[in-house]
């Protein structure tokens, strides 16, 4: 029987309709290395409407179809955020730290016909023009040197001469909620890059959740940051959530080094701030060197790679600064579970708490599969793969506009639910402790050694500054650690000393006995480190490794 | 084009397992009058799946069944919240306050077979019996006095006996989330009582948003303390809003006098409670004349009908608890709009917006319609009706089994809004100001004249306890005011003084001419005023009415 209640879709139009007339009066602040600019909720849905009128009008872009954005964050972008799904098509963010041969691919992948492009980035796309067979029209946001596009055939528009004088109203279509709203490709390490391809429903209840007082509870007080950029997983859903909720945006467009970081943070003084680690890592190491007001912030959010605690420890201890660990993936919008405490519990256990990935929120059902395919149960210490179920976790990837949807085995199971790559634990009140990625993980005589435990211990010792452990092949246990370390500067640590410094803290047989200084650990695109780099520098012997008995 | 993102349904049954296994050791409290009882999360988990099987198994209780709550808010009443939805039936919650005549109809129009009834309640059920067409089974939670069902014709089950030795697991069913999930009829002042009928959907988004930083935002530190009875709209969505945020909740059984209240905040130290203004009335004159402990309570939540400013004041200047203002309706689930206060505004200002009905999230759309059919501005001084449309709200009646869903022209618009009944303004950034019920405006001489206004001016006199003004018909302006004063114990003021009181407040062609002293405001079953009775008193000429000119 069913109920009587409207039926009333949960869309991105929705989301900009609320925050550009409740909150017309909340404003979005791009940095711009000068003095930076500010812009109400109610001129950006003003410009969203007349963005949306330039793209149908005249660029011709028509329902469902992708328009893709290679741009940082900041207020134009915010207003292509909710213009593009509003009207029907879908918002497609382009990760401008990806190789060009990916871009490439994505955009052809995608068919964009249309791009809206950061004037500062056009260097960084013209190369790839020849390449790009469905592009035709680039839309340039703010100044840049386009003389690069100068025999491009693309037709080329500025976006505030494109947008200008147009209707500041638009009568958004009705969409269904399962309807695609936007597109994020993974940055896959293996294979053709993979498209998630989200759902009106799926941002908006994302957004709710964000919301959420278990989440980051986003209200019209808050000053939000995200420095995690907007083509990485929606910048973990701030931008919508922020929107709905009425809270402020501070966008830090290009200017990610940790000196504009902190002069943003002490002249805007937003309320809470995203990030990966090696973000705040940089960010902390200013905060330390030199002095900044940074009291205004409530709380910092980590997400994206396991964060070490000394780096929490630090900005609470010494800045007052609350660091919460989350995790997600770009196929689970990102909201994955975030490390909140239990209430109640003392401050060392709250500390144990924080330290792991965080607790589910309702609407994320949870499992871990062993490696027989049984379903472990969660007693904070059966390891096994992490898969997970909601309303906003992918089911598929994107076939392209004529495929069918891509379901690999190795990411979706026979029953839908998502296999996450994540290796962990979950305690019996639904905490995830993730201590790898399944490929990462060291097969040692039968045993599973866990390459982040080692690597948090390593970095908990004052003269290291990061450290990655990989999986060596080993005649005699099958797999062994390697333990890659990058010293502070002006230190000189011997091994001994380091690997005395683990036995204290793990188990005698999980201690590596091959150790390599190095310049620094290779990141992704998305700033996670890059184990598959070093796995191969090992394996050609370009590493000057070292073997302690 | 489809997103790919999984189709999860919103579901009770997500919540209850959410609830009571991430959050298993939070507990619900309920008040016995001696020792609280305490059952953790977990427990009601394992009770609500026992539940279901002795539903289903020995009452053969059928997908999409009504069953029937006749109960005081308390741990087994929220098992049955969440058993009853998550089986596939519809929870039928009744109003204990209705008159015989209205709950017997909703009996008999629901076909409730089974009905949970708390012991105490049973001598109020028992003569209905013979005219209950469809009931079959009485399910009797706790002790009472059964000598009534001597000779009655249904079966009469104990709870604890019925539930006992069965399966602490249930398979619960997997639901299309638009299926209705709960019913709660509304205590209509004229006509039959109508049906709304809840889905999973609509309850599931209203305990995110309920868990929303802008509405009440529980988290698993909270104590939550529905005053409001769960049968009247879901005790405003916080029973299943708590279990999903795992928020502890203490339940006041049937102990709602003054008195007891004061004793359990105390005794159990809620954070946030919810009632209506007549219930936090008495409780503010129980701790003004008394020392209580009540620094627990962060917020407590009115709503239900307006409520005075002095109200407001008393609570937060005398006790430091913060009152929030809500409104909702039983066709709104009931949440609409929350009066948190715009951020950065002076205190005074915050002022002013609290005491609006508030602020509407972004799931509930609103419009204000005047008097020939026209939408008006949100200018803050348009008065028109309130139309509100969201996936929360009603769009129709339950129109029985066998019968279509209701939609009376005057309760939903031809486009499907929800018709409010309520007169009021809304502010450019969304504030919600209700000064009257549409059939309670005072039309007098082509202006309207707003009742509560005059009334929150009256109450705000130091010696009138309760004022309640109604229009009464006038040969010469269509339409005047009386004014129905309660005084406080042992004083005597005249008319003459509360007249002139008004005078300095309100425009002088508002001012009543007509008076009268009553011994209490008439209130219907839910304790809001009954301007009806006054009406009818004042037509037959039961009040002694004193006119100054």
């Amino acid at each position: 029987m069913l109920s009587t209640m409207q039926d009333v879709p949960l869309t991105v139009s929705r989301i900009l309709a609320h925050g550009s007339t409740l909150h017309g009066e909340t404003e979005v602040i791009t940095w711009t290395g000068a003095e930076p600019q500010r812009r109400t909720f109610a001129e950006v849905g003003r410009r969203a409407a007349r963005l949306a009128h330039a793209l149908r009008d005249e660029l011709g872009v028509a329902a469902e179809e992708r328009v893709g954005t290679l741009a940082w964050n900041n207020a134009e972008h915010l207003e292509a955020y909710l213009a593009i799904p509003s009207m029907g098509a879908v918002l497609h963010t382009l990760n401008l730290r990806l190789p060009a041969d990916q871009l490439t691919w994505i955009i052809n992948h995608a068919e964009d016909r249309v791009v809206l492009v950061n004037g500062t980035l056009v260097p960084l796309l013209a190369p790839l023009l020849p390449r790009l067979t469905t592009l035709e029209h680039l839309v340039v946001i703010g100044p840049g040197d386009l003389s690069t596009l100068a025999d491009a055939r693309v037709r080329v528009h500025d976006y505030e001469e494109l947008i200008a004088g147009r209707p500041e109203t638009f009568d958004w279509p009705s969409i269904d909620e399962r309807e695609a709203a936007a597109l994020c490709y993974t940055s896959g390490t293996t294979g053709d890059p993979k498209g998630v391809l989200y759902s009106h429903r799926s941002l908006y209840l994302h957004s709710l959740q964000v919301n959420n007082a278990e989440a980051f509870a986003l209200s019209p007080g808050d000053i939000a940051f995200p420095v995690v950029p907007m083509f990485h997983v929606n910048a973990w859903g701030l931008p919508h959530a922020a929107f709905m909720a009425g809270a402020s945006l501070l966008m830090p467009d290009r200017f990610l080094q940790p000196g504009p970081l902190a002069e943003m943070i002490e002249t805007v003084r937003p309320t809470i701030g995203a990030a990966v680690p090696t973000i705040w890592q940089g960010l902390l190491a200013e905060l330390d060197a030199t002095k900044h007001d940074v009291a205004c912030l409530r709380t910092v959010i980590i997400g994206g790679s396991a964060c070490p605690p000394v780096l929490m420890r630090g900005f609470e201890e010494r800045h007052g600064i609350r660091v919460v660990h989350a995790w997600g993936m770009t196929e689970t919008s990102p909201l994955g579970s975030v490390a909140h405490p239990p209430a109640g519990v003392s401050d060392d256990e709250a500390w144990t708490y924080r330290a792991t990935q965080g607790r589910f929120p309702a609407s994320v059902e949870a499992r871990l599969i062993g490696p027989d395919g049984e379903e472990l149960p969660w007693d904070g210490e059966s390891a096994g793969e992490l898969e997970v179920r909601g309303p906003w976790i992918a089911g598929a990837y994107y076939g392209g506009a004529q495929g069918e949807p891509l379901r690999p085995e190795d990411k979706f199971s026979p029953d839908g639910w998502l296999r996450t790559g994540d290796v962990g634990t979950i305690t019996p009140n639904g905490y995830l402790t993730l201590t790898d990625r399944a490929k990462d993980v060291i097969k040692s005589g039968g045993e599973w050694i866990s390459s982040v435990e080692l690597e948090n211990h390593l970095m908990a010792h004052p003269d290291v500054a990061e450290a990655a452990v990989v999986a060596v092949p080993d005649d005699k246990w099958g797999e062994r650690p390697l333990a890659t370390v990058v010293l502070r500067d002006g230190v000189a640590v011997g091994y001994d000393e380091l690997k005395a410094f683990l036995g204290e803290r793990i188990a005698r047989w999980q201690l590596p006995e091959r150790w390599a200084v190095i310049p620094a650990v290779p990141k992704t695109s998305v700033g996670k480190f890059d184990k598959k780099v070093l796995r191969r520098q090992y394996a050609e012997g370009e590493l000057d490794v070292t073997l302690l008995e």
